[in-house]
């Protein structure tokens, strides 16, 4: 009613600035993506009134623009916003501890917004000295808390780091032992390990070039070198079949001539950035004779 | 104000309802997880300030029972409580398009809360028949939409899929050819493809079973079984480093030895599902006798 009285003082019509689209300071703020769609991060609260008007005003120059995929960022500290987003038709696209990221699609045409991470990564580390003995550990918690199990290091890949450099960085990070990685000898994959996602697991090798166990205190109950013999007896490994894999990939390692995947620098096909291709290189690299002119 | 006269009526000193936990139907309704924590997955709508008190009353139980990781899943249609559960200390774990998670950990130890998912999960298939012809698509979105480039069938992994069976999948829908999965003979890893997260990329080998193309209409714009040479001679195909090693891997596999990966059924530790590793099971079923006794 203010806002009326206001404007019939002016002789212009009333015009709907929201729609207009000129007055950049009633619009969120946002920058473009590459895929022909509008990124906006908030950073600073804002009163949901205003945060409301702005989105509106927003959306609608989009849609006269023709943008596609709208995505609109929110630290939790702005959680009040939440709901406002979703009202306005938007979906939650992912969410990190500290933030929520919510979408919507403009067109009529179907969204070709991306997926979701489905999978989370995880590596087991076989580190195997010259005097057959495999490097082990106890945990303190998880599966087999206080069991008595010896078992290889595994843990989480985190996101942006190379499986490789994953399980140099479990074994240092459990038990101070310094690797060289050799090969991926095998992948698993397995459903709803947590809710709807999937875990892929890959079995590492790697070879020790330092000796001396300091175990880490926080996640750590004991690490040791133990004879392979006696790691492969314990009934828990002899009764599973991962674990029964894990053994026989090992023993085909050192003792036969098993080639699992190894990491290949490659440049990206956008960028010049490396990143890694695993792949059987000594297979990739025998160029038989036989086959060639 | 009201309330306490109400309680001044009654002869029995007050006591904190919440707190006491006897009261269920002042709890949420909950269940709980292996890890010693508890779920909470909120269905219907609840007015906000029941909410509330539901949650307090429910988290001060919690607490004395000394559970752990506290889980409250909400569905979007319920986004008016987020902002509740937000202001009682949770964070976020995950989102899909239709819900939000959130968890808090209770204890004073450090968080056992698993990490989210970090990684999407995509495969490409190599499809060659006894002509030495190469199954290539032309796709109506993405990079090459429009370039006339020719290439192999792609496609993203979804939840709880197999990634053979997502590679077999995959060039069904884009060209109606069935297929046998043969092996993975690679796999990429690259980081922030999409906001934070990581991409995982399967190079796959399948053999045809079929042979008469039928195109998608919606994502495909062409399709065609293309003589390997002439694919491997697109610009595109010779000077990126990735295009470079598909073809070099086709071609160490149909006239060289190479082995990749091919998935071995194996069962649970947990419970009796199948679920897949991924081997050199030709190294691996190989036993040199030459070191055996």
């Amino acid at each position: 009613m203010v806002g009326s009285m206001t404007v019939s003082v002016n002789s212009t019509p009333p015009v709907d600035l929201y729609a207009s689209g000129v007055h950049h300071a009633e619009l969120l703020p946002a920058s473009d993506d590459d895929h022909g769609g509008v990124i906006v991060e908030m950073k600073e609260p804002m009163d949901p009134d205003m945060f409301h008007a702005k989105l509106r005003a927003s959306l609608s120059l989009w849609r006269q623009q023709g943008k596609k995929g709208i995505w609109i960022k929110l630290p939790i500290a702005l959680v009040n916003l939440v709901e406002t987003v979703v009202k306005k038709g938007f979906q939650y696209h992912h969410a990190e501890p500290n933030y929520l990221m919510l979408v919507y699609w403009i067109p009529d045409t179907p969204s070709t917004i991306p997926a979701n991470a489905s999978h989370r990564v995880g590596v087991g580390a076989i580190v195997l000295n010259d005097k057959r003995e495999v490097l082990v550990v106890q945990e303190k918690s998880g599966k087999f808390q206080g069991t008595g199990v010896w078992k290889i290091p595994t843990g989480v890949v985190d996101e942006s780091e190379e499986i490789f450099m994953a399980a140099i960085r479990e074994v240092k990070e459990e038990t101070r032992i310094d690797t060289e990685f050799l090969e991926i000898l095998a992948f698993r994959q397995w459903h709803k390990s947590f809710f709807e996602k999937s875990d892929l697991f890959f079995l590492c090798m790697l070879r020790p070039v330092s000796f001396d166990i300091e175990k880490q205190e926080l996640e750590i109950e004991a690490a040791q070198w133990m004879p392979f013999e006696e790691y492969a007896a314990q009934p828990v490994v002899k009764n599973h079949d991962l674990f029964t894999y894990i053994t026989d990939l090992c023993l085909a390692k050192v003792d036969r001539n098993y080639t699992g995947f190894s990491p290949q620098p490659i440049r990206s096909l956008l960028n010049d950035q490396i990143s890694f291709l695993y792949a059987n290189v000594s297979d990739l690299n025998q160029s038989s004779s036989a086959d060639r002119p």
